[in-house]
C-alpha cells in the first residue's frame, strides 16, 4: 500500500483516426500528437484507432524519454487500434475480443476488420495497483436505423464483465477511450452503474474545454458536419471513467479537451478531441468508514439495484432485436442458398437431357449457361459462408442475452433481500416471447 | 468469510463426445451421464463437447433437484460445448474465447467450429467466493507433427491469463476440463507455473481410477487405438486443478476416475473418462501464516521463478515457429492468389484479341474457357479469405508473442532482485530471429 498519501495521475485518451493512405494528413498528425505528448508528460496516455504498427513504433521512438512503457493491442485483420504509453512500468497486458463487432461484408465501415476490443495493464502508481483499460467501441454510422446497436450493447456488456472480473484486485480503475455512445446511451448507462465506474467530465472539480465536454466537435475540419446532424456542435462520445476501491479514494482535479484548433499549426489532433484528466489517487485504510466509497453495483443500495435492472432488462430487449435479426438474416442466406442449389440442379437437369442440351451453334444460350452454373456456385459459397457468420453472431447474441438474463435474476434476488422493496418499474414478468417456465429458477 | 471451519466440495469433470449423429450412442450415454450425476450428487460438474443445446437442455431437465444451477456457454458456430451444474446459485457468469483455435477448412477436425473458450462462473460456498472455471482446449491430432501446438500454447496462455487476472477477488479456484495436453506439455506447465493451479491427481491424499490416472484409456470401446500410439495403455489430458489462496486452504482428500466400463451398461459414459475429486477448503485468516500458501508465479522463490521465464521462453519459441508457419501459409495464399488474378487477365486478353478469340466452331475450348474464368473466380475469392484468416491468426500469435516477450522481461527483472543469482538456463539473449535493440527497455 502506498506510503504517500496522495498520488496525482494524468491520463490523456486521444481517438487517433490513423488509417493509412485514408485518413488527411496522417503522418503530419501523428508527428504533432507525438510533439504533444512529449511535451505534455502525461502518466498513462490511452490511444485508439492506431491502425498501423508502423505508426504505433513511430510513436514509441518519439516517446522513448517521455513515456518509456508502452503495449500495442493486436487483434483482427488490421490491429485493433489500441495503445498504452506509461511511465509506470506495465505488467501483464491482456485483450479481450469482443464476440462481436459488425460484418465483414460492410468493408467500408471497417468495424468487422479491427477487431474492436478490450486492452488492460497494471500499473504499479506509488504503491497502488491501477488497472488500466482502453477501448473502442463499434461506430455509430446512423443514429435513426443503427443497425449495430445490439452488437455496441453486448460490447458494453462485455466490457463492464471484463472490468468487474478483472478488478477485484486493483487499488484504482482508469478506462479511456471511445465508446461511440452517448452519455445517456444505454450501453454507457449499463458500464456505469454495473461497475461503477464514474465520468471523469462529470466529476471534475474544473474543466476547460469544449462545451458540453464534446468530442466530436462541428468545427472539427476533419469532420463532415452532415453526420453530426440532430447535433448542430457536436457530440461527447469519447470517455475517461475511473474508480476506487474501499482501500483507495479518487478525485478528477481537472478535466480538459482540447479545442479543434492546435496552436501554430493549421489543423487539428485528430478528427476526436483528446481528453485529458488530472486524477488524485488517496489511499487510506480508514476511507473505508468514510462517505467517499465508490459502491459497486453489488454492493449498492436498492434504488440503485432497482435501475440497474431496467438498465439491463433494457439491455436484454435490443439484443433480443438484435437476434431476431440475426435470425432473419440467417434464414434469408439459407434460403437464398437453397434456391441457387435449385438453380443448379436444373441446369444439371438440363445438360443431362440431350433434346434440350444447348447445340454449339447456339453460341449466347451456351454462354449464358456457363455463367448461370458459376453464378449458383457463388451464391452457394457465399450463401454458406454467410450461413456461417449469422450462426456465429446469433450464437454470441444468446450467449448475451442468457447472461443477462442471470443477471437480472440475481440482481431481482438482492433486492428482494432488501427490508423495504422499493418502487422501480422492472418488469418482475420476463419479457416477450419467453416461456416462464424456462427461466426459473434454473440458470 | 466463512463461519465454518472446512467445506467439503466434489468437483465432476468429463468430456461428453456429444456430437449428434456423429458420436456413438450419444442419447443413450447422456441418458447414463444424467442418472449417473443424478445420484452422485456432485456440487459442481464441468461438461465439455456438450456440442448442442438440446443435450444440454436434456440435462437440465434430468438434474432438475439435484442441480438447481446451471449455465450453457455459447460460442463459435456450433457452441462452445462448455456447460456448469451446480448446487450453489451460479453468479456473474463469463466467457472468453481463445483468439486462436484451428483452421475452419479443417473442417473434418471441427475446432474451429466450436468456438473454443473458457467459462466461469462465480459461486458462494459456505461463505467462500469460489472461482470456477471449465474449458476445452484445441485437440491434438498427431502428436509427431503437431500443426496446432502453436494455437494450443496461446491457448494455455491465454488461459492463465484469464485466470490469474479475474480470480484476484477469490477465495478459491478450481479449474475442470479437457486441456488435450499430457502433464509435462509445454501449455500445461505454463498453466501451472504461473497460476500456481494445483493438479488434483497429484496432490490427491488417496486416488482410486484408471493407472497414471489416465483418462483417455485403450480399453474404451469409443476409441480407437492406433491414436494412443505410442501410449499403449492411454493418456492423461482431462484434468481438475485448484487453488486457494492467503485466506484460504485447499486440499484434495480423494480423486477417482471412471474406468472405462460402468456398472450394468454395455459401454462407458464418454471416449473420455469422467474425473471426480473431493475437495476440502480450510478458511482460516490464519493461514497466512501456515506452510501451505500456495504461492502464484508473482511471488515464488527465485528458482520457480526461473523456472517459469524458462517455460514462458519455450512458449514463446513455440509461437515464433507458429508465426512463421502462418507467414509462409498467407505468403502462398497472396501467391496463388496473386496467379489467379495473371490467369484472369491472360483470359480477358485472349478474348479482347478476336484472332485468338475461339470460335463458336471449337466447343471444347469454349468450355474449358468458361470453366477456367469460374477456376480464377475461385480461387481469387478463397485465397481472399484465407489472406483475411491467415492475417487474423499473425496478429493473435504476434500478439500472444509480445505478451511472452514483456511477461520474460519482467520475470528476468523480478529475478535479479533476489539478493543471490540462482543457476538457470533461461536465454538472457532474445531469442533467434529478434533484434536485441527493439527489445528493451520499452514495452
Amino acid at each position: 500500500m502506498a506510503n504517500a498519501d496522495c498520488v496525482g495521475v494524468r491520463v490523456l485518451s486521444l481517438n487517433c483516426w490513423g488509417i493509412r493512405y485514408l485518413s488527411k494528413l496522417c503522418s503530419q498528425r501523428y508527428q504533432m500528437i507525438a510533439e504533444m505528448l512529449c511535451k505534455e508528460e502525461h502518466d498513462i496516455v490511452l490511444l485508439q484507432e492506431v491502425w498501423s504498427e508502423k505508426d504505433y513504433l513511430y510513436l514509441k521512438k518519439k516517446l522513448a524519454s517521455s513515456h518509456p512503457h508502452s503495449h500495442y493491442f493486436k487483434s483482427g485483420v488490421i490491429g485493433s487500434g489500441l495503445a498504452i504509453f506509461s511511465k509506470h512500468r506495465i505488467h501483464d497486458p491482456f485483450l479481450y475480443r469482443y464476440s462481436l463487432n459488425g460484418y465483414p461484408y460492410m468493408a467500408h465501415h471497417g468495424d468487422w476488420f479491427g477487431g474492436k476490443a478490450v486492452g488492460m495493464a497494471i500499473l504499479n502508481i506509488g504503491g497502488l495497483i491501477a488497472n488500466i483499460y482502453v477501448t473502442h467501441l463499434h461506430a455509430e454510422y446512423c443514429r435513426e436505423k443503427d443497425t449495430y446497436l445490439a452488437h455496441r450493447v453486448v460490447q458494453a456488456w462485455e466490457l463492464q464483465q471484463f472490468i468487474r472480473h478483472t478488478s477485484a484486485g486493483a487499488d484504482v480503475v482508469i478506462l479511456g477511450g471511445d465508446l461511440n455512445m452517448h452519455p445517456q446511451d444505454l450501453g454507457n448507462r449499463l458500464l456505469r452503474s454495473y461497475t461503477g465506474l464514474r465520468d471523469s467530465y462529470l466529476e471534475a472539480a474544473q474543466f476547460d474545454g469544449c462545451e458540453n465536454g464534446i468530442t466530436l466537435i462541428a468545427d472539427n475540419p476533419f469532420i463532415s458536419k452532415k453526420e453530426l446532424i440532430p447535433f448542430e456542435k457536436g457530440i461527447r462520445i469519447d470517455y475517461i471513467l475511473f474508480k476506487g476501491t474501499s482501500k483507495t479514494n479518487i478525485y478528477c482535479d481537472f478535466m480538459s479537451t482540447t479545442k479543434g484548433s492546435v496552436p501554430d499549426h493549421p489543423f487539428p489532433y485528430s478528427d476526436h478531441e483528446a481528453l485529458t484528466a488530472q486524477l488524485r489517487l488517496k489511499s487510506s485504510v480508514a476511507a473505508e468508514a468514510g462517505g467517499d466509497k465508490q459502491p459497486t453495483a453489488q454492493d449498492s443500495p436498492a434504488g440503485k439495484l432497482a435501475e440497474l435492472v431496467d438498465i439491463v432488462t433494457e439491455a436484454r430487449t435490443e439484443v433480443k432485436v438484435g437476434l431476431h435479426c440475426a435470425e432473419r438474416m440467417r434464414y434469408t442466406a439459407a434460403r437464398t442458398g437453397v434456391m441457387g442449389l435449385v438453380l443448379l440442379f436444373l441446369e444439371l437437369a438440363i445438360a443431362a437431357v440431350p433434346c434440350f442440351a444447348l447445340g454449339p451453334e447456339q453460341p449466347f444460350p451456351r454462354t449464358s449457361f456457363y455463367l448461370l452454373a458459376a453464378l449458383c456456385f457463388a451464391i452457394l459459397l457465399s450463401t454458406t459462408l454467410l450461413y456461417i457468420f449469422y450462426t456465429m453472431e446469433l450464437k454470441a447474441l444468446q450467449g448475451a442475452e442468457d447472461q443477462m438474463r442471470l443477471a437480472v435474476g440475481s440482481l431481482q434476488e438482492k433486492l428482494r433481500g432488501f427490508p423495504s422493496g422499493p418502487p422501480h418499474n422492472a418488469p418482475l414478468r420476463p419479457p416477450e416471447g419467453e416461456k416462464p417456465n424456462a427461466l426459473e429458477p434454473e440458470e
